[in-house]
């Protein structure tokens, strides 16, 4: 479904950046913008496409630029090539910043942050009462990684066979301890960098099979939180009786499961 | 400093989307490329923005869209008034996506996502010699905003005042349930929207100090690890006796302090 610019901002209320088409508009600060090209609205259009060839292409890219570049580019350059304008305009280099779980912060798993932003840019809207699809997907998304040994994705030549570990979380750095401890390879090994590439080819064949599940009508979310996180949400979630943790998340990962540090 | 498109594909060696003005160019995939508008390679252009004004605006824009979306659209709204192209072709309601630590997850704080995606934007570069002070840059905001009392930000006219509370960590739902506890309001309150508001505004503002300070050539990181934390990466970070954690965040706030749950 596509929408003019011009009713766009009618109807999402969002500031504008640009112009509409031969004209002038005033932006919120006040001050009349030059014309320029007018951003592309959401959701952008998508096409089937080949997850196995996507998640190949990120094994790749990893290489190049890092986890979150990896699975947005991989898709977003084949939605380019498929399509053209306005995938042929993204600047696909943006999304190196969420690599190693922001800038090597070891936050956020980049290839999950690559994969949230591209399904939100072909299903999601800023406006509020089209958004559920997306946050559906990308929280199936999330919990998949979460709970799946992964990398499920084996590139046809292999520079080091893997271990699967299943990190029960969606931060980069627990994902990666536990891939160090199960493999006995260290956190700047080419064996480590090899694996999050097969994880970036994995996070980046899995988002494709949703995304093509929704373009059919065909997309119901399957992993859910686990039943125990489940039990923390009847008292902490909206609607409980204390509602102070806004997550969906594996709680038992973090949270009353610690083991002292060993004697140093 | 600008290049153009052709010497940035060859010197950066990423995967093209579009093609060079005029002609056509043939995809990683192999398939030729309708020829389109290309890419802005990075870094976009920056200009020094009014760090204050840029902080109203992300407050307001919360109410629109969330965090993720209020410190990004914040931030280049401000420079497609006083750039122009390429901001203005900018998908704003794009960044949605990281709202409420990524589609409601409570993973990664949306503020602080889109003020790393909107650093790199700026400051960073495909090419992994060029980003470490895009990486410098973002790290500083990140230990920043888990040291610092927040939110900072006061809106002329706000809905509520705040409590201030020092969150630790970069993950939305620590920082949202500590400020539950502290102000005694629910995550689904109006308070804590208005709190998430402020933060927005604090966020966007640190941020346009660190870029107006880079853009100056005054940069300096002054927001490090704990000293604890480097303790920990002692024998864990690169280089150290075990090498098997890649991270850069307070270990204490998750690792070996938990209390057990209070009786059912």
């Amino acid at each position: 479904m596509r929408v003019s610019r011009r009713n766009w901002l009618r109807n999402a209320g969002m500031v504008c950046f640009g112009a509409a088409a031969g004209g002038t508009v005033t932006s919120l600060c006040g001050a009349p913008t030059t014309p320029a090209a007018a951003a592309t609205p959401l959701p952008w259009p998508y096409v089937k496409l080949d997850a196995d060839a996507v998640a190949a292409a990120a094994y790749e890219m990893h290489y190049k630029a890092g986890c979150c570049y990896a699975v947005s580019a991989s898709i977003i350059g084949e939605l380019a090539r498929k399509i053209g304008s306005p995938y042929t305009s993204w600047p696909a280099e943006l999304m190196t910043y969420g690599g190693a779980g922001v800038a090597g912060i070891g936050s956020l798993c980049g290839a999950l942050n690559g994969a949230a932003m591209v399904t939100f840019l072909v299903t999601g809207s800023a406006d509020k009462a089209k958004q559920g699809k997306a946050q559906e997907i990308t929280r199936d998304i999330f919990n998949w990684y979460a709970q799946t040994p992964l990398p499920t994705f084996r590139p046809a030549q292999p520079k080091f066979e893997n271990v699967k570990i299943v990190s029960r979380s969606n931060l980069c750095h627990v994902s990666v301890s536990k891939w160090c401890k199960a493999s006995k390879c260290k956190i700047s090994s080419k064996e480590r960098e090899e694996r999050c590439a097969c994880l970036s080819g994995s996070v980046a064949k899995y988002t494709v099979e949703l995304l093509n599940a929704h373009l059919a009508g065909e997309f119901k979310a399957v992993c859910k939180l686990p039943a125990e996180s489940q039990t923390c949400r009847d008292c902490h979630d909206k609607g409980s009786p204390r509602e102070d943790a806004r997550v969906q998340m594996d709680c038992g990962v973090c949270h009353f499961t610690k083991t002292p540090h060993p004697t140093l």
